[in-house]
């Protein structure tokens, strides 16, 4: 079959170090560090860890013999990682020692070969998906799948993923979100789902509510002021950014949401919200101003991201974090990002 | 007795509008509103209030019957009031409709009469602060001391609160803090005990407080900046940053305390903490500022604030709070801001 073919022939010539499997015991790589770089040591039982519903709890056992621990195993495989997004998880991945599957999949008719960091990566026309499944559950049998795709392909790919009992992390926004958390639960896949991955920003948006269920009322009669940035190509206002205020109006902050100010245009985003030029494409600046009614007392609230790397080293993590859960072999199967920064730093 | 007189006089010659105890029975207030500016409808069973210990107790039934809702007997006794923060709270207990005892403690041979947003004001030398209280309880059975005195009275002004059964807030910070709680405890008199009385700031610490137990590590690798103005006679720094510090500790960023860049020079101030001139003598503004390890995500942080009416507003929230306690006749006696915040808006 021609897809299985591009694979392998994509597999032989990535730069990845890629041992053969070895027949040994299965806790034989429970030593070993994933911060040791892209590596990939121990992909025994291959054939056994593909029984669909059970991939989950054998990968658990196998990457370090159910010890805890390591992550030596573990393997990431970015959709599509040919596109921005992805590519920068990619890289992130990379950056983090974790070892990138060198081969995606991709929109059809988009099939191309790509370098990342000096690792050959084929991204591969999606309408192939299951043979180039196959294959990497075959390589890599401990592997996590992110996702950053388009919206229309949300619903799509997350049954896939779940089908092959494969472990995802959905980053990509869209879609039917009940669909997806009901297909998810019905799988008993494991895997993170949120809309918004940057690690930061989500704790701050937590933080706030929290504050603002613990301490209900606490800046009524204060005044609110929002201001967004982000690139001219963003029509909506932020969902970010509405998430937060809904937390304001809960601490007594009477604020409509069509109050918030959107800035598109360039000039006033470089001068008066000071967002570097060379991130005029792409950044989600915000500011919250809370004042008091005497005007004496100032609260300012920022959280200012430029590119796409807070969003990348938030995928990573909840790679990361998915891992652990399976290695801990978890009921609970589906998780998001408050889930994941509760469970500490894991770098 | 020359105080008692003295006492007499100043309330004979007050603004304020004192009818005379009602016999009636003691619910008769029940249906009046708090915010019906400076009142005293009923303060019947005068003698039967100032029996030790049990006043808090007697207080709770007699504000409105034990039924709850409003506050219309409730009075505020601000020591020491002729200072700029005792006054300022008088001011804002005013503002929100409560009545203001016109008669404080002041240093010893510190006396004098004065005016509160019309109401004539007596600061009596605390030599006499007995007679002083004997003749408070008699006209104010339902009244709550707010403490803005000095570090160096904090513990001989709540003793003193203790021995006479007044539910106090204390406002004033210093002394010995650990011996304050323990006669607080002791008495079973209601009180607030609260360093810092901005109920907004506390909102937002406590905030980064439970961001960080929740969260840690979530900024792991970020750097942290901390930058605060004080007026120049603030010779420390910050304690309030300090406490939001060491959340951001918690939250994995690497900052040692004597990083924080303290401000005290007016140039400074003015062009680039833009602090407005007329509050260079007595301003608390405080920005952190965390950057992403490849600084393409910043956060900023402010909370700013000028004059006292803050500090004032909370110590309000925080009568208003242990009114409502007192009236629950709750187990607990002792509270904090975090508790005033936790109750919601009161007002």
């Amino acid at each position: 079959m021609a897809i299985k073919m591009a694979c392998s022939s994509t597999l032989a010539n990535s730069t990845v170090a890629i041992s053969q499997p070895r027949s040994g015991a299965l806790n034989s790589c429970a030593s070993s560090s994933f911060r040791g770089g892209v590596q990939f040591e121990c992909n025994a039982r291959v054939v056994a860890v593909q029984r669909r519903g059970k991939f989950s709890h054998v990968c658990a056992q196998a990457a370090d013999g159910g010890r805890g621990g390591s992550f030596s195993d573990l393997a990431v495989m970015v959709n599509d990682c040919s596109g921005k997004m992805g590519g920068s998880v990619a890289e992130a991945a990379i950056g983090a020692g974790l070892q990138l599957v060198p081969v995606c999949l991709t929109g059809p008719g988009m099939g191309r070969s790509f370098s990342i960091q000096g690792v050959n990566v084929e991204a591969v026309d999606s309408r192939h998906r299951e043979g180039v499944i196959d294959h990497v559950l075959k390589e890599y049998p401990y592997v996590v799948v992110v996702d950053y795709t388009l919206p229309a392909a949300v619903n799509g790919n997350a049954e896939f993923y779940c089908s092959r009992g494969l472990p995802f992390v959905m980053g990509t926004t869209g879609g039917d979100s009940e669909k997806l958390i009901e297909d998810v639960l019905q799988s008993g896949v494991y895997s993170v789902v949120a809309p918004q991955m940057g690690k930061q920003v989500v704790a701050f948006q937590a933080a706030m509510s929290i504050m603002a269920e613990q301490f209900p009322g606490a800046f009524s009669g204060y005044k609110l002021q929002v201001i967004e940035s982000h690139q001219s190509t963003k029509v909506d206002t932020s969902g970010t950014a509405k998430a937060i205020i809904s937390s304001f109006q809960k601490l007594g902050l009477d604020f409509d949401m069509e109050e918030i100010e959107m800035v598109r245009d360039s000039k006033r985003q470089i001068e008066e919200m000071k967002v570097p030029e060379e991130h005029l494409n792409g950044h989600a600046f915000h500011t919250y101003r809370v004042v008091s009614p005497d005007g004496m007392v100032n609260f300012e609230f920022q959280h200012n991201v430029c590119g796409r790397s807070i969003y990348a080293e938030g995928a990573v993590d909840a790679v990361l974090f998915l891992a652990k859960k399976i290695r801990e072999r978890t009921d609970k199967k589906l998780y998001n990002m408050i889930d994941v920064l509760r469970e500490g730093n894991m770098r």
